[in-house]
């Protein structure tokens, strides 16, 4: 997805947001607005709002010298779901459709986004969670069921940490051995790492790699070597919120893209909104239509 | 007032809405956001955010070649508070105290204002002017009496088209013959000018002077000479909408700011909403209370 012109003071308001989150120094909080304004000056408005991101918390982390500054708000999310796991396990084995409810709950626990609103409360959060099956739920979920009971190798990409713990309801109800997990190579905002993975027990469920990138979201040219064949030989996709949705979700040039990859994520702006034609704060499960023409019929 | 972190997103989202209300052109749009971009970049946040407005605002009519892109709609806010004016008139007349009810409905009149807003409605502007008198009201009301009993040469710096015609009534409680209205010296926004006056009869009942420039507030070194003089020389100052106090409310190095100066405005924005300690949504009746030190005690 393409930086649109709306995004441009949104992620100037999300680098104000993060800069006053990892920091309380005032002339940090100037300098990266000054370069940020810079950079999205210069940009390439085909890239994807992610690598702006990127950049700034790059930056953040030097300039404060914190390699992790969300890192206590990322345990103190996987502590608060993990809290709430018991509670919301039963809430999918009791559901009419357990796959449905995990879906949903898992689609529910992308509210765990820092770079959204720096200010999210425990209270927001479990409310969320707890309303899963009741906020407003679109998607291609017969295609998704169907593309599920097909798929022998699924790549399942995270998104947050906390969130991670609602995708591991949805991970054992698709099976976990035939899943594997990638997370974050590095940190970056709230997203989760090989480190929150372990946190809450998910390497013991399921196999997780890292992709070794620190964007937001899953910029195939910026993952390591080992991270992007998986992601090339795996025969479903399932990607978790915004980000994984801003950078992967096709574009006419986009050579990466493929068929069978589902997205899952809530809507939290306006720009996506208008891409998945859903309101904002909806539960989304959107399965990629790569809008290239197939280039040789004879191997469709 | 100083250009504070959290005013640049929002100058920046006004610069789109501004860009798209003028022209259609997406090549026009994107040149605006990153020329907008680069500018304040490099600004000295010591400026107020008019200085932006004023920069985005002269580019926008020279990309279009439209000298005054607003002129239809400033048109057509004149004629809507004309129509709405016997109504207006009557209700002041009715109230127990004229003189507060004029104010409140100038300030209310500051609706009409297409920077904060490119998008509105006949039916806001209408709902604003028949509720001035059940809005949120703060102010310096008895200062502001006391002010006016005792002036003799009063400058009435007026803000928006559409929104004269409230001042209209307001100044004919004042008593017009020691008013002089001064209206912005060139096109901006919906910026009342001096075509605006004459549109709504304003010439007839007071003197409307041009104060020369086309910055969005008052900013003194960009008027020009007779206007400077009016404004050192008037006794008391009153002045309508939130570019002109973020132009003219004190700041500690600003030479030109002086007693007496009484600020009439709705709180638009999170900023000036803390910088005047009142809720987004007020009426405000603000005075101005210069923070530098007097320097010779004995002149005051």
């Amino acid at each position: 997805m393409r930086t649109e012109l709306e995004c441009i003071p949104c992620l100037l308001r999300q680098s104000l947001e993060a800069a006053r989150f990892v920091t309380e120094d005032p002339a940090i909080h100037e300098l990266v607005m000054r370069e940020t304004l810079r950079t999205v000056a210069d940009l390439d408005f085909l890239e994807s709002p992610p690598t702006i991101a990127q950049v700034v918390h790059r930056r953040l982390r030097e300039l404060t010298g914190d390699p992790d500054p969300y890192r206590s708000a990322k345990a103190a999310a996987n502590r608060l779901v993990m809290a709430l796991l018991p509670e919301l396990a039963a809430d999918v084995e009791r559901a009419p459709d357990p796959l449905l409810a995990a879906v949903r709950l898992a689609i529910a626990g992308n509210v765990i986004d820092l770079a959204i609103t720096a200010d999210l409360t425990e209270a927001v959060t479990c409310r969320a969670l707890q309303d899963a099956s009741r906020e407003p739920f679109h998607g291609e979920w017969t295609e998704f069921r169907r593309a599920l009971a097909d798929a022998t190798d699924i790549l399942y990409l995270a998104d947050n940490a906390g969130e991670i713990v609602t995708d591991r309801l949805l991970i054992e109800q698709i099976g976990p051995a035939r899943v594997t997990m990638a997370v974050r190579g590095h940190a970056v905002i709230n997203d989760a790492t090989l480190a929150d993975a372990r946190d809450v027990g998910l390497c013991e469920l399921v196999e997780v790699v890292s992709n070794g990138s620190d964007a937001p979201g899953t910029i195939l040219d910026d993952c390591d070597a080992s991270f992007r064949e998986r992601f090339r030989n795996a025969d479903l996709l399932i990607a978790k919120g915004q980000g994984n949705f801003e950078t992967l979700s096709h574009a006419e040039d986009d050579e990466d893209t493929k068929d069978g990859v589902f997205f899952l994520f809530k809507v939290k702006c306006p720009v996506v909104a208008g891409q998945v034609n859903l309101p904002v704060g909806s539960q989304a499960l959107v399965q990629a239509h790569p809008t290239r023409p197939v280039l040789d019929p004879g191997t469709a």
